[in-house]
């Protein structure tokens, strides 16, 4: 896992070069579409709630996710011929997203598949495969194909894009991906937290929002730590009533955007309540709110993303050495992974 | 609290025969739109969850739910005039959910409000006001303001359903949630259980899933109980590796459908890594998988929700008052919610 974080950088500037390659097949299977539906499962369906942000924000495209078992359980019939669905699967094996993008089509989609081989059944069965150049990656925990995923989806959007927004900011990301594999000093304090923590919280916000659900199933997956996942308003809408002394609560954030003052105002309130906060990227004044700061990427809002899970990735794999467990298998996890049981 | 669970069977029964004479509007606001699109947030949004399974698999109609920042803070411009956005607000005064329903509005959307308050802005504003007939709830959780905006989902549905499947099934529901407002006895065992549990999930799938995520959290606002809420998929993507002996697993289920074998399979592998399972609904095989099985409804899975939650809220008032907490006023909450601080 330590050594596969270390390959984003390339990884992430490779996948962006792949999308840029297959720029005129994505843009005539997304002619005559009027929104986008996304299909993903796990890791993958964090780096999808990245993409519906982006496409809605950046594109205003309405976008969703699926719901696999309206398909695969329901066998529900819906006009999907408006819709370009992208699906999203690191193995690009796994049956259940297979059988939607399959399902999808018959309903009239057209379909792109974001996988890490292009050979697999979603990339071959799919109008446009979108083949993330991550390499094989060894250690279960998906960490480059998960930042790959991330890349190919904005370079997706980019692609989509009318004007010229996107692609400048994208190309200034391999280089800060690549800064922040390298940065292991700055979370040593954030495993200590982390370490010493048996009840854990992240959230976040808008387009980092799928970040801080990626935070917290590595950490319950790699360190198996129960985490609670919550968006910032689901966690205002009540549950902020259970936050107290002896939790930590990781709160994820970009350096810029409209969501930053508002997840600023919720570190202060969750410290306030005796919470240990500990900031993923955000600013100084993120940090000044916080009992501990992990420094993030020095990208705009709509592309940080692809940045910000990288020193989490590093707090993950050493928290999980800390523990005394195997960061690379850990226990319960399998590569290609089943809903339902075969 | 106590009073107000055993209002919901006269709140659902007198909310169908509202929405029944709404049926024409409700028609016409929908006739031409090719996609529905459900806003909400905490409680109305764990209804709206069962509203888009129920749209997607009994109409075939595509359905999603809005991410509200998408609006209120990225101010993305969307084409909505293929939509029917559907928003649910108890109060129908939550400031981010009128504003959401006005944006969706100058998008180009046909909008119908369910609220509890014909007055409120939310309804006034709309272009078809659903008023919930659950009467002033005084008590903080909601429940029959809940239970009511199940009904009213299921009666759109039923009013947009080509055939006639789902009012017939619809006119069995109120009797079936006095008889469960009454079954108190049932629920004596489950409060034991949870009142010696520490950590707790909840988790269930499909039509059911909102139910699930809305009994957790019940449990969190009412109860305190840090509560993590996972979809069956989600449950089996990773983080069932962190179950074990010390967990208790809340399995929510209705008697029959396609969602009911898998999830009596997950109760069985979740008691076998040592986790105590209750379960909620189900069937007598279901019952025989978990260390407890409070009984559900009667009532098949498309409407089975508006009967599931009873129980449930039956087992949070009571436990509250156990933990020596005050269910009608928990710690935190407000009945008007607010995203943003004001």
């Amino acid at each position: 896992m330590r050594r596969e974080i270390a390959e984003q950088g390339a990884a992430v500037a490779a996948t962006l070069a792949e999308v840029r390659r297959r720029a005129a097949e994505v843009r005539a299977a997304a002619s005559d579409r009027r929104r986008i539906l996304f299909v993903a499962r796990g890791s993958s369906d964090n780096a999808a709630i990245y993409g519906r942000y982006l496409v809605e924000t950046q594109l205003g495209v309405p976008a969703a996710l699926a719901a696999p078992s309206v398909a695969t359980h329901y066998r529900a019939r819906l006009d999907l011929s408006d819709a370009l669905v992208v699906s999203v699967s690191q193995s690009g094996r796994t049956a259940e997203i297979v059988e939607v993008q399959r399902w999808a089509g018959s309903m009239g989609a057209a379909t792109v598949a974001i996988s890490n081989d292009a050979e697999s059944p979603l990339a071959t069965e799919s109008d446009v495969p979108l083949t993330t150049q991550a390499g094989t990656e060894r250690a279960v925990p998906a960490t480059k194909s998960y930042t790959s995923q991330l890349a190919a989806l904005a370079g997706l959007a980019a692609t989509l894009e009318g004007g010229a927004g996107l692609w400048p900011l994208l190309d200034r990301v391999p280089a800060e991906v690549t800064r922040l594999e390298r940065a292991e000093e700055a979370v040593a304090g954030a495993v200590d937290l982390l370490a010493a923590s048996d009840d854990v919280l992240v959230t976040g916000r808008g387009l980092a929002f799928g970040t801080a659900l990626e935070v917290g199933l590595k950490l319950e997956e790699t360190c198996l730590k129960p985490v609670r996942g919550l968006s910032y308003a689901d966690l205002r809408h009540g549950p902020i009533a259970v936050v107290g002394p002896g939790l930590t609560a990781v709160v994820v954030a970009a350096q810029d955007g409209p969501m930053l003052a508002p997840v600023i105002e919720l570190a202060g309130d969750l410290a306030e309540r005796g919470a240990r906060v500990l900031a993923v990227g955000g600013n100084p004044a993120l940090a000044a709110a916080s009992t501990y700061h992990v420094p993030g990427p020095d990208l705009p809002e709509p592309v940080a993303p692809i940045g910000l899970i990288v020193p989490a990735q590093l707090v993950v794999e050493s928290l999980a050495r800390r523990l005394g467990l195997d960061p690379d298998a850990p226990r319960g996890l399998s590569k290609v992974t089943a809903t339902d049981p075969s």
